[in-house]
């Protein structure tokens, strides 16, 4: 496809024509617009919605400051955005009229890429809950009984979702070792990070309907990086028997760029093989395509590669979840993100969350400049990155998600 | 102050010149306007705004087709609408103006009154805390190690917050008994309620920053009554460890109004005593007003009533809930509702779900026309009411929230 993409890109970008993730970008002083990462740049959408002369509705939708009304519109808008898009970047017709909507990467700001309606949190991961059974209830049984019969998940605060980059304040609360006899007040102790894959909903649902997990791709629009910031010290003390609140509730940081799940085709793949029947709801088995995705992860603490979590491994797909959220009847809305838990795989170099990395903070991590993390200190930066196979041998790129720890104020 | 009252209102109506609850409405083929509840009547305010010549900047936000923009000004803000409109129905000479601004409730729809940002259940009660560690615990310490240290909560799913009326769909999933090898899926057959109060929240608050104890008042608007409907089997099957999640979110109700904090002065008391130290953030020893609130709730079962809750023996307060709910930092945003959680008194007949109420399914309410319920059967309705005490021997009414279940789908 490059051979006739008149905007220089090279084969090995992560943003290249079979990509085109959408985002919120703004220039200085100017207001927020919607755009796709292009190689080096990115595609003002709306202005170049006006500049090809794209008809009203689809212009509309582009023309927005948020991703939420394109979201709103569905499958057959998504598609038809994506078509447009792609042929306004590759199409030797449309270059004189797109070239001057295409802004350098290095001159925007970029914001969170759509208002998030409700965000929902997976566990589904069988490697991450078994490794935390085995941490926490050592020679039980490392899952708990219903773990291979639904997608266990939680709700989390929609309104601090943050975009990356955004710097996260090390939350204070209560926290209390088994050892003391009362909690005290104070910074969490026992920062972390979990490594997860996001996914942006569309196509709302009216209340009392489900989605079958065949009509998923209906509603998922596209995929982002996510990390879950956890205090695992204020989480140990709250969360029986409601949950996860405090220890997750001060920042969850997103990936500017949300990537199609159109762009993601070539990384379809059977999720692992399950050793438990799943009720007809959630089976998945005759499933085509299948709704696994390779998808490869990478962290980074300071710029040091810790871990490289492979979504791939997954047991619970996408679709299941989407399936299983909506089963009782709940409806969904444009803008719903749901995550998929931390990602983590067999092996110890691709854990998703420090808790796994170093054993609890009983086996730090040595980094390169002789400091050794069992968790986040004051100044860390943690940064995610992903790609997943394109066409032709080519990768598709998510960006990044990063965060900076600041001092607990 | 009913003397001076142009428009006749009984001085036992619940929604007299010192309640001025607001609400969102419509009327055949309109548009939704932002309402306040006076006698039989909902006054448009935004109407009476331009009616009386109001500052633009208040009319601004009383024309607004939700409370939001009004949530988002704050307190000072809150204080002028609520002194504005206060003077529209009391003083003479806004009569001829605001007279025409009246609708009779009997031909308005009443809607969501605000658009909900995140939802925040809590578990404030500890009567109902112990009932459900008695029932699901028999024989050990009824509460949690943690329940009188914080206020425990978790955040639910605010897409699913639907207005009074709005009936709810029996909810499918997976529910498997103890004494069963795998789950099955299908309709709840526990299918619950919970009686609460819930707090909205206004005056938006930056990320990273807390909201101490003593500020409360600038972020809390108002009160409304919530039925947090709950499928008992669901959720028992699910809850480990991450707490409720479809047994919940297949509808929350909410009342209609959103009384004023400001409407309760009357209504403060201090909290029951505590057995436990609190740690300084929670501690509200010294507060004055103290944020007890004697919030009398009544339960209903196809017109019968069950349950006759206390609000003035919730162990935690809404200042305390907000206090803790921001103390790692997360930001509010105007919309946010927080919820008490069952409301339960010491009495059989003042517990706030079913499942205290008839101890887990075991002792059965006897309804008037002979038949006995468990948990709800499909047709029943459930309508929950509350007043609190205002000026003079006044009741401050909450109107009702209330809904009917349909069968499965």
């Amino acid at each position: 496809m490059n051979a006739v993409t008149p905007f220089a890109v090279p084969q090995d970008s992560p943003f290249g024509p079979d990509n085109l993730p959408y985002g919120v970008f703004s220039t200085a002083g100017g207001p927020r617009r919607l755009g796709v990462a292009y190689g080096d740049h990115v595609l003002d959408v709306g202005a170049a919605a006006r500049a090809t002369g794209a008809a009203g509705e689809l212009a509309g939708l582009l023309e927005a400051p948020s991703l939420n009304p394109l979201l709103e519109a569905g499958r057959p808008a998504w598609r038809q955005a994506r078509a447009a898009i792609t042929a306004w970047v590759t199409a030797e017709e449309h270059r004189a009229a797109v070239g001057p909507c295409l802004v350098p990467r290095g001159e925007v700001t970029l914001h969170l890429p759509f208002e998030v309606a409700d965000y929902v949190d997976f566990y589904a991961s069988e490697h991450h809950a078994a490794n935390l059974g085995r941490i926490f209830r050592p020679g039980a049984e490392p899952l708990t009984p219903n773990w291979k019969h639904l997608p266990i998940g939680y709700h989390g605060r929609a309104g601090t979702v943050v975009v990356s980059g955004t710097p996260v304040v090390r939350p204070s609360g209560q926290r209390k070792a088994p050892a003391e006899p009362a909690p005290s007040y104070g910074p969490s102790q026992r920062l972390d990070i979990e490594a997860e894959v996001g996914f942006v909903v569309g196509a709302p649902t009216p209340l009392g309907e489900r989605v079958e997990l065949r009509d998923a791709d209906r509603h998922v629009f596209g995929v982002c990086l996510v990390n879950d910031w956890s205090a695992r010290d204020l989480q140990a003390w709250e969360y029986v028997p409601l949950g996860p609140f405090l220890g997750k509730s001060f920042a969850t940081s997103v990936s500017p760029w949300v990537v199609p799940l159109d762009a993601l085709t070539h990384a379809r793949i059977e999720p692992p093989a399950r050793d438990t029947e799943p009720l007809p709801y959630l089976d998945d088995r005759s499933a085509r395509p299948p709704s696994g995705l390779d998808i490869a992860l990478e962290v980074r603490l300071n710029g040091h590669p810790v871990s490289r979590p492979p979504f791939a491994a997954m047991y619970w797909t996408y679709a299941q979840m989407l399936a299983h959220m909506t089963v009782n009847g709940a409806s969904l809305r444009a803008g719903d993100l749901f995550a998929s838990g931390t990602v983590s795989g067999p092996d110890r170099d691709t854990r998703g969350a420090l808790i796994e990395l170093t054993w609890n903070g009983e086996q730090p991590l040595e980094l390169p400049d002789g400091t050794t993390r069992a968790f986040l200190q004051d100044g860390d930066e943690i940064t995610i990155t992903a790609t997943a196979p394109g066409p032709n041998g080519t990768r598709i790129g998510f960006g990044e998600v990063t965060g900076r720890i600041s001092p607990a104020r």
